[in-house]
């Protein structure tokens, strides 16, 4: 700590004898700033700002990505009341359970220690402030995400609580998600019959693309699919799925339009290089299609709307995608606007909007007693 | 250099002071080799071999990825000869243009004047060994692809010349080919009404996916897709088919499954976050639609024939794909073998082999007389 000095009064001038080679300046106030940025970038600046060469970011004018209507009255950050998401999502559009996903980042800080602390705490907050008050919402077990053996620490506490449905994993992290330092949480997960489940989002060092860092938050955001589909590659190859053959996942906010091709793709490469890994013994789609579920937020828009049943008979989708509003997430989807205006499989609807659920999730999602 | 030196004769065994920090052996042979390595890696071991953390790589028992029988019955490497090429290739299945893809990866070398020089002795070269003797093989510009500047040099070299139909480029390089460095490239390409392809492979530094480095070759093989995918995003959002209206390019060896779900993506993304992008004027599925063609090689091949024809139509690509057959390489596409089995669009055969690639080629791509 130092003390503020000033220079003794002097009538004489400071000749230029003394130079300082290093000061810090920096603007009084965004305002400041704005007075000497073009107004042409002013709009880009409140709305995405300085981003560098990390990993996800959202739009400034969204803090936690929120839509504009859902700062609750009292204050607060949108996701942060209760009453509030209540009366605007809960009660509004009539939904009877919502699962929770925290998205602190607690999966990619660098220190072990405090990951695991903080994913600790995120997990407790979720049962003291959420679960508890309100059994429609239930809990996701955040983990240190990097650390297997902290991860599978922390799901072995509370793996057995029945407020808790799933494992929340993040989609960037520092590797693919196959690989074996992550195999213990799966064990776990399996140990507690819990699925995993994988959120867009996160950052591991590597730029998004698997040729550089793009330029522009709409590339980050439309790029984020390549790397649901890195990870499903990843994990089908290095044989988690044969492995952990009762391992239930789900794929949250990736979309799910790309995942015909790659299953076809995925096909026909272990045709002709299965010997590489030799581990598995089942087709890629065949491990796919018995062990992973996908949500529908973002839903896919397809040029035209008989596309969506086209789609949906390609990924062999009917019976595996889960319905998500994303809320408070600026790119909400309402229940009643996320399916396209087209004939739909019989009994769509009911598989979409809760029995697919029902099936990934299993017993943990009906109503719970308090313990 | 050093001369061999030894150590002079002596009864008395030397005590153990002195000691050599690091020295340095290595197998004798690679079969010395394979007497110390289990025999259930022998076969992984001939096939793939030692591999790291750089980019693309072959399977090594296919030397240029090389189908096991397009070794020259004279000598040499597959695609290193011209009778063979005709024997096997144009006269087998009478081909009457074949567009020459060399891969040296002189694209991707550090040295700029050096991968200027090779790039350049690569274009000599196919127009003395291969266009000249033979018509029916017409070649590709090869550039120092880092380097806008020179690889603009190269294309106005060569631009006028009839025998070069396209720029060529590969699809991982150091950053997103949509960037301001690259596009010298386009403006030059547009300058000459070349078309710019892009193929499979390269590298640039940076792990294929964007949460590190996999494990397997598989995945490296399937996730190439996701290369492409990656670019085509940078390609639209930097503006590059706004600034070049006139820009045709061709997307070789990377699949076409993904194409629709991608387009659906960034339109969606692109209605909502167009703000950040205020030099696009158009959908993002516009600029693909008018601008971008694909090759089949590799064929999509969905799980159900019928679904072939919903995909064409889900990414308008019935005039958009050219046939290829990928020759000399290991997954090699015959004509009469590329298409499933179903009924395809009115048309569609004529368009797949020939008709789509006059349009991206133009006229370069007819009968040309000796300069």
């Amino acid at each position: 700590m130092t003390a503020t000095l000033r220079r003794p009064q002097s009538e004489q001038p400071v000749k230029p004898t003394l130079i300082d080679g290093d000061i810090h300046t920096t603007f009084a106030s965004e305002k400041e700033l704005l007075k000497y940025l073009p107004k042409a970038w002013h709009r880009h600046h409140e709305m995405l700002g300085r981003w560098s060469f990390t990993g996800t970011n959202y739009p400034k004018e969204s803090p936690n990505a929120a839509r504009v209507d859902s700062w609750p009255p009292g204050g607060g950050s949108p996701g942060s009341s209760l009453p509030f998401l209540r009366e605007q999502l809960l009660d509004e559009w009539g939904i009877d359970i919502a699962v929770n996903n925290p998205l602190f980042h607690s999966a990619v800080q660098r220190h072990p220690g405090y990951t695991a602390a903080l994913a600790r705490a995120i997990n407790e907050w979720q049962i003291g402030e959420w679960t508890d008050p309100e059994p429609r919402v239930r809990a996701s077990i955040c983990v240190p995400q990097e650390e297997g053996d902290l991860a599978a620490a922390e799901i072995d506490r509370l793996g057995e609580d029945p407020n808790y449905v799933q494992v929340l994993l993040v989609i960037r992290g520092s590797e693919p998600l196959g690989r074996r330092r992550y195999w213990p949480i799966y064990e776990a997960a399996v140990r507690h019959n819990l699925p995993v489940s994988i959120h867009f989002g996160g950052q591991g060092g590597n730029p998004l693309t698997g040729t550089g860092w793009p330029s522009y938050y709409i590339e980050d955001h439309t790029g984020m699919a390549q790397s649901f589909q890195s990870q499903l590659t990843s994990l089908v190859f290095e044989g988690v799925f044969e492995r952990f053959p009762t391992l239930r996942m789900c794929l949250i906010e990736g979309g799910f339009g790309w995942l015909p091709s790659l299953l076809w793709r995925m096909d026909a490469a272990y045709k002709r290089l299965h010997e590489e890994v030799p581990h598995l013994k089942r087709l890629p789609s065949q491990y796919v299609r018995d062990q992973v579920w996908l949500t529908t937020q973002p839903m896919e828009e397809p040029a035209k709307p008989e596309q969506f049943g086209q789609l949906l008979r390609h990924g062999n989708l009917a019976d595996r995608l889960i319905f998500a509003t994303d809320y408070p997430h600026w790119d909400f989807d309402a229940p009643g606007q996320a399916l396209p205006k087209t004939r739909l499989p019989d009994g769509f609807e009911e598989s979409l909007f809760y029995q697919n659920a029902l099936d990934l999730y299993g017993p943990r999602l009906l109503p719970v007693k308090k313990v």
